[in-house]
């Protein structure tokens, strides 16, 4: 009975604030530095390089409302990607597919413009750029990954079904087939195959 | 081949202005003018004298992207109640249960600010208010109207899992039992039982 009670959600609100990203009353705190995630980026050496030169970085953010993982429900979190780059790569996330591979996910811009990466097992793509007051849908079977295109932090809103999970490790297998890059002052899209 | 076709959803964005709420792209857009909402109103000599001295007014607006009505997709949209009042109460929407009633929501305040009042067929209820910035949580069972108690339109954006099906009727036939009015220069929640 008491197991029964802690599953059921009441009404409740939080609060963003739209400069920081950061979520009043969070549960978790998720904070992803360079020296964790440098692997995802395309110059292992630049990547290296920056560590050994500046020291470590926080690369991204996410604060989260712990929410029963179940159908029905509602999960969702404050994403904050910091702006810098790596080499010339764009910081970003590290991207995932979600464990039940057809349930979708929106964002909504808060701060900052940045764009989202979406790749398929089969190799099918997208991207979409994301800023203040837009959504971008992500359908299901697309792995997403965020992308700071700007100078200050990209700040957004997802939502994603309550059973949603997050797999991590068959995007990492592989990783994205392109990388976002700043090229003649501006971002481009880049398929790794084309790349050295 | 061609409906399965039809089904598949390709990643798409879109923008909400931040001033008026209106949606580019919209697939759908739903006007709510007082005429047609005039008896979710306590007051109803009230509303009825307001349509005859100045005539029909708009009471709520919704716009929508067209998304299967499936497990694993996102419905969202934007939700603007206009200011005004009938008598003492707020304007507001009709609100309205998910037909699968364990389905959740989750609102993004963009503009102006107002209350969610929430309330289960068992007769819990809650009120949250919503503002720029927050996010206020629904779960599921509790059915959800939006009351704009400021002086500018109050819009938010509204996201739902994909099957979740509006149900009006039930909330229908007993309404709300709480009703929020101007009372001492500020919003106040009174039970309809304790009124006249």
């Amino acid at each position: 009975m008491e197991l029964e009670t802690e599953m059921i959600l009441h009404p409740f609100s939080v609060h963003l604030d739209p400069v920081s990203g950061i979520m009043d009353d969070a549960d978790n705190h998720i904070e992803r530095y360079l020296s964790k995630v440098a692997d995802i980026f395309y110059d292992k050496n630049a990547a290296d390089g920056m560590l050994k030169e500046n020291g470590d970085r926080l690369v991204y953010e996410v604060y989260e409302k712990k929410i029963p993982q179940r159908s029905g429900e509602l999960q969702f979190c404050s994403s904050i990607t910091h702006p810098g780059k790596i080499g010339d790569e764009y910081f970003m996330t590290k991207g995932h597919f979600h464990v039940r591979r057809d349930r979708a996910e929106i964002y909504f811009g808060i701060r900052g413009s940045g764009m989202i990466l979406m790749e398929k097992e089969n190799g099918e793509h997208a991207e979409e750029t994301l800023s203040p007051g837009s959504v971008v849908y992500v359908p299901g079977y697309f792995a997403h990954r965020s992308v700071n295109t700007g100078a200050e932090p990209f700040i957004f809103l997802a939502v994603y079904p309550g059973d949603s999970g997050h797999d991590y490790g068959a995007i990492e297998v592989n990783g994205f087939n392109r990388i976002v890059v700043l090229k003649n002052g501006r971002p481009e899209i880049i398929e790794k195959k084309n790349l050295g």
